[in-house]
């Protein structure tokens, strides 16, 4: 006998919550789809050669290598540098580059596309740490430019995405690496390494004290002045209100070096587009501190925090990339994207008791039986029911009707479909409503109008998100 | 520069054709959860000591090992046999056996779920063999025991998938283990494994001919006689043409042994319960030529052809089993399920032509732009429209209106709003409905009512698969 048991470090669900998780995937999914955005799924494996085009970094050590049976203990046998020839993808964008270039004839540009698979990563193992888990992306892809009007459109899906997900009130935080630069270059912080390191030592902000972080910009390798590490903490600390603050935050920066100016004319474009999609200004705002990935983003970043849950972090991070494929291409393919890592966010959530309806079935009737002889019948009204487009389960065996009923309130069924003797006599149904907890008894073809008024009038309660 | 390109054996698709699968996965998912099947995902990684439970067997020698890179080269750190820690999946039974195992407690049964993933198998490359598919399965799992009249939804389940698939007539083969079992020991042939090897030269009847087979069961090994031979090859291509000749060929049979018995009794059972719950019985019949792996399924046995292809073979096939999980429980888990290989599928219909509809674009609408100032107006119609749940784009970056609609066209996108300087001072849009070549202008507020009825006539046009 061997003891049945998932790998560390990998998410798997019980039904309700499977559910609950699958309810999200579709939300972001419509929400997607909704802004234009093509869906595109990728292997799992791809050639390491392929995927491994970055020497060093901390990604490539944490790579799943895949060998067939027969590849097994044949490492002479192996790609490039002895390594196997398969590895699982880590991320959607290094595939979504691979994809794009080899595709490049037959996509048309700009490219939108979504897609929402699992990742691997052989990451140390750790509560809420995941080997195995969710993206759910969308980027746009130019090819030769760009224009950063794209950029606006990123906060409106991710205002429609975390709207319908209805897990509490959200920031969508703005900022323009060229305007970063800019402001840092001013300060005598000119070479882009050492604004990486700036930048590290200014995010141990909430963790190490301003003092810490003081100190550590003042002494070695750093050097800067008082004067300038004012500027720089002030910096950081810019948070806008409202819309109009946002504008006012940008011209307070003044006129600056062309950097600067490149990224406050972006941003500021961004902002009016962002209001003109009718994103409420409560939920977006800029953000000084956020740089996001040094080496790769260029232009405007995109972080979300919950308003009411900041230490859950960044729910969904992104931003524009000056070039998707260098290593596929010579083609230039500008980009600007976004990513949810779905199963850390489900997790916390979960953890925060934020998962609201997980215990609602996706199962939306249960047709019970309390003989075997009505089977038939059974089996008829749950067709007349799937036909009308609700989900039914029938109690094929015949039981207790008191267990029949416990079972459909413990899996979260609704609607409990009683034919005894005297309805199936009379041609007519018994409907327990379990959620109103109300039951009625009406002829059998008016069943499907009736519990189509019935959930028409809980997603009326429900408010749009039906 | 790397060569940007997949492994060799896996199917990436371009938008048009992920749109055309996305929609076949929908339609079987929806289709599945219609039955009151609860989802359930498994990580695509498992444990090689709780995956590889059988020794040998092709399967064993066709799996992928993982390592992570910390784990290469560290083969004495391995497993048992010296094999890696975690294996992909080879298919979704034995997930699910160990899933039911480990959750035995947490779940209600009958437990009914389905699962949409891929699986891998290193095949060897060959065109139309995949080393990544999708399976999409569904199961029902006893504790204990499991009445025959699970058996009897799965047809029905087949049934609501292939119709909504709309990808032509199509058959539902069913045969029974024990009826196979009773009446091949009737002929002599008690051994079971000797009965799997009868029936595995049966198969060979459409590719070698009558004349092969008969020689071999008549030759070293079988030495059956000229009437077993006879009895087994009128037996093998018994096919009923309705309900009531499905019932006649099993009265047919006679009364026969204890197991054919059994066998006959179920079907039966099965056969009425599937007319009772509406599949037509154009839809299914009787096949006893159908055996499925031998080792396995213990009764009702299922295989599903395409009329028109059946060159295609089955396209979902499954049955009876009489314990899930022997390897992780002492518990007995009856089951009964089936399985779509999708990725074959759609391989398939598409080499066939047979994939309506793939031009058809995930985006309903785009909102043209002719002029750089007009882009909030654009912006704010195009947020009507997702508002009212209409996918959309919007052209970011204004340029010739005729190229706009090329794209469209491209595209597949149906409807193309308009919004010139006309529009723009009158409060009014222009709609092109690509598809019906139709152009009209209303008032901007009428828009998204306007797009329903067009939506709504098309719908009723289509029929039901709307």
């Amino acid at each position: 006998m061997i003891k049945p048991r998932t790998p560390p470090g990998v998410m798997e669900l019980l039904p309700p919550d499977q559910i609950a998780f699958q309810r999200m995937l579709d939300v972001i999914r419509r929400n997607y789809e909704r802004f234009g955005f093509l869906p595109v799924e990728t292997p799992v494996m791809e050639l390491s050669e392929v995927l491994l085009t970055k020497s060093g970094g901390e990604t490539e050590r944490q790579v799943y290598f895949v060998q067939s049976t027969g590849a097994l203990g044949k490492a002479a046998d192996a790609g490039q540098e002895g390594l196997p020839e398969l590895a699982l993808r880590f991320d959607l964008t290094v595939p979504l580059a691979r994809y794009v270039a080899e595709h490049e004839h037959e996509l048309a540009f700009p490219f939108r596309r979504y897609q929402m698979q699992r990742v691997y990563r052989g990451e140390r193992a750790q509560r809420g740490r995941f080997r195995e888990f969710y993206q759910c992306d969308i980027d746009v892809i130019g090819k030769d430019s760009l224009s950063v009007r794209f950029d606006a459109e990123i906060p409106a899906v991710i205002h429609a995405v975390f709207s319908e997900l209805d897990i509490g009130a959200f920031t969508i935080q703005m900022n323009n690496r060229k305007l970063m630069r800019g402001f840092f270059e001013a300060q005598g912080v000119a070479d882009g390494e050492l604004q990486a390191l700036v930048l590290r030592e200014v995010d141990k902000l909430d963790k190490r004290g301003e003092d810490y972080v003081r100190e550590t910009l003042a002494g070695e390798g750093f050097g800067l002045s008082a004067e300038s590490i004012d500027s720089i903490m002030a910096f950081v600390k810019v948070r806008s209100t409202s819309h109009a603050d946002a504008l006012a935050q940008l011209d307070a920066l003044g006129e600056g070096n062309e950097a600067l100016r490149e990224g406050v004319a972006e941003l500021r474009e961004v902002l009016e587009l962002v209001r003109a999609i009718g994103v409420p200004e409560s939920n977006y705002a800029l953000n000084f501190s956020i740089a996001r990935g040094l080496d790769y983003y260029t232009g405007t970043v995109y972080e979300t925090t919950l308003d009411d849950y900041p230490q859950i972090g960044s729910i969904c991070s992104g931003g524009r990339y000056e070039n998707l494929a260098s290593h596929y291409t010579k083609s230039k393919l500008p980009g600007v994207g976004i990513s949810i890592g779905l199963t850390r966010l489900f997790w916390q959530l979960r953890e925060a008791g934020l998962l609201a309806g997980a215990s609602v079935s996706t199962v939306q009737a249960l047709v019970t039986q309390m003989d075997a002889a009505h089977l038939p019948h059974c089996l008829s009204v749950a067709s007349d029911l799937r036909r009308a487009g609700f989900n039914t389960e029938v109690v094929m065996e015949a039981g207790k009707l008191g267990r029949q009923f416990k079972y459909a309130d413990r899996a979260g069924i609704r609607f409990v479909i009683v034919l005894g003797e005297d309805e199936i006599a009379n041609g007519t149904v018994t409907v327990k409503d379990m959620r109103r907890e109300d039951q009625f008894t009406i002829n059998r073809h008016e069943l499907v109008g009736a519990l189509r008024v019935e959930l028409a009038q809980a997603e009326a309660l429900q408010g749009k998100h039906a």
